[in-house]
């Protein structure tokens, strides 16, 4: 019984691991549509969301059988929650890339970040899904290290995205209000993406050792 | 056994109202702060949050003993797991407050929003507050038609929020860039915290009905 029970929590392991490559994927097209106002790769990303959603509610409807049938306690309780909240970040971090994909789709064929933020963008891009790639090794793995180590990818998105409000707040900004706008929402959702990516490893810390590293769901202010 | 499971959940349920009115009380004030540059009243929200933290923790515990100690099965596993997922979303909602005081308290004594503006957060503050009291409701009363009836309040929050858009975007707009970076971030977080509210309503239509309405966490993506 309690084997059983150990192999369906690596089954649950193992699909929000998928999750994470799926959301990983999501965000580098949608940052790739985005740089280069790829319509094609904009709605592929777009039509992609679903199967997130469907991954997340997958995650939530094996959890909840682990829980009905097993009814598990202490240790094995916390990581079916753990991964039920984890679940809840990935299909967050899903929507996040669509709206990126959608801002693309909106703005298309015109490009929505003037040419000196692409470069901003492409770094946050690439921390992002970075960040979401080590979240999955982190559940495959276990590693508290490898957890750990996503805070400081995490605090490379902080700066960056601050560097950009500095940007875009310069009185020699001459992209005009409407780009600025664009420019502050799409470096939320990089922020928050990033963020929710850390909470996920926190989950796996808090499983593995029984206490949650810090906040689980911090966001800088701008 | 099963009376004192339930009377169990109706702690929980009363732990979840309470923290309904506490994040409503959150959004009063952070928006009478936005709205008057009251630097005192932004710090009252700032270092009120922890208590809202800590009532989500609380909830959480509790609902923790209740699936560890009754291993509940069916509609009364299905009801605790909505109240964590509620907990979660009205943290999220201080948290949003929180970022109102804060920008609040970041520009002060300087107003953060153009004269023209505020109008709409006095009327997205209002909508805000009135959400999270209806959820408080909803939980208390388990309303069905109740918590049906937010999404209409919602749908006022994202027409606010798509009025506000059209009034940044327009060519003229004259209080610069910086100004037009901080609307557009805290027209966010007020739409953010109706979309959470709409989340709590529509977990408790779940317990009750059995049946989801809808997506528990979308938002429209400007």
């Amino acid at each position: 019984m309690r084997e059983a029970y150990h192999s369906e929590l690596g089954v649950l392991a193992d699909q929000l691991a998928g999750m994470c490559a799926q959301v990983a994927e999501a965000m580098e097209l949608a940052t790739r549509a985005l740089l280069d106002s790829d319509l094609a790769i904009a709605e592929q990303v777009i039509s992609g969301d679903e199967k997130i959603d469907d991954a997340r509610s997958a995650c939530e409807e094996h959890a909840y059988s682990l829980l009905a049938l097993q009814a598990p306690v202490a240790t094995d309780l916390r990581t079916v929650l753990a991964a039920i909240h984890a679940a809840e970040s990935l299909e967050r971090m899903g929507d996040l890339a669509l709206h990126v994909a959608k801002a693309a789709r909106r703005r298309h064929p015109v490009p929505v970040l003037p040419d000196p933020i692409k470069g901003y963008f492409a770094e946050m891009g690439r921390v992002a899904v970075t960040l979401a790639r080590k979240a999955e090794e982190v559940i495959r793995t276990q590693d508290i290290d490898a957890a750990r180590a996503l805070e400081s990818d995490d605090d490379e998105m902080d700066d960056l995205h601050r560097h950009l409000f500095t940007v875009i707040m310069d009185k020699d900004w001459t992209h005009g209000v409407a780009a600025a706008v664009d420019v502050t929402l799409l470096g939320r959702f990089y922020e928050r993406y990033a963020d929710h990516a850390v909470s996920v490893a926190k989950r796996v810390v808090f499983v593995v050792t029984g206490r949650m590293p810090g906040s689980a769901d911090e966001d800088d202010d701008l």
